[in-house]
């Protein structure tokens, strides 16, 4: 049996350290999460808690993976417009964890991705607030253990974006895809 | 941390026990596998081999998910005229693991699905050869740990059907798809 991580595995780690602080925890749909100051965002899994090192308040992960929703002329638009994740004035990030519900994993890949793209214009929504906020995605819904969400989406955006990151928000939970999501948590971040 | 495996999860054993004995061992593309005479299929990982007790020679695992490729209509004429796995009479198996280039990956769904079926054929293939050859798909390419491979395909047949089974395998390896295969191991089993 091979250990070697997948390469493309990242772990969000909130405890009592890390590279971002954590603004706010805000429970959009469903349960919600504990409370924790730091969020690390590391390759290698957290150290295991124990009862005299309870250094990970809750920890998730999710692997970076091939697109499966946008057509080539989307990716072109998004490649000429988007840039990568670590600038230096992108000090705000938020890391969202969604789960869709089994109807939605029960589509075929054509009727998924109309309602993504025609009748809920992700990429398109998307693409009008870049280069301003980054992203990147991470799929969890395969990975070897069962897991609380299908993905995690990581954001990076300057402090002055975020009221633009919000209407973001506000225009894809308004669209019929979030029909489909059954559990939703947004959290803040500050570098 | 969960450690809850996920239930999609299927593991596949080779070593000195199991349900179904290897017939043999095939190499198509790239490098081959140890010998071994059984193989099982189970929902829990193998035990660690150690020194005195090596009692498996190799294993591979991934999960059943939701489907990428075929549309509505397809997937109708599949559901139609497919059949479950376990039929008493289906006493011939075959597992066969198959990994593609990064150039396969590096494409956008569209011209994946472009390839994989209006040039490929794919799933018309496989429709011709149901309901005598049973098929059960497997992705690791989003797992936790790096895989030697992307997808394991799990097929059950009566023993007559094996001539057509070889059939549909020329079939999809002469096609488009198979230039980004780059490596295939053939593992023929009986119950």
């Amino acid at each position: 049996m091979s250990v070697t991580p997948n390469p493309r595995l990242v772990h969000f780690i909130a405890g009592a350290a890390g590279g971002w602080r954590i603004r706010e925890i805000r429970t959009v749909i469903g349960e919600g999460f504990p409370a924790a100051d730091y969020l690390d965002v590391a390759a290698t899994p957290p150290p295991i808690a124990t009862p005299t090192a309870l250094n990970c308040a809750w920890s998730l992960r999710g692997a970076t993976s091939n697109e499966r929703y946008v057509t080539q002329d989307e990716k072109q638009q998004l490649v000429a417009k988007q840039e990568g994740l670590g600038r230096p004035d992108s000090l705000f990030g938020a890391l969202i964890p969604i789960k869709k519900s089994a109807a939605w994993w029960a589509l075929t890949q054509e009727a998924r991705r109309a309602i993504f793209e025609e009748k809920s214009h992700h990429t398109q929504i998307g693409l009008r607030y870049l280069p301003s906020i980054a992203r990147r995605l991470h799929h969890c819904r395969d990975l070897s253990t069962a897991e609380p969400f299908d993905f995690l989406t990581w954001f990076e955006y300057p402090a002055a974006a975020e009221a633009d990151f919000d209407h973001l928000l506000r225009e894809l939970r308004a669209s019929p895809e979030w029909s489909y999501v059954e559990r939703e948590v947004d959290i803040r971040l500050e570098r």
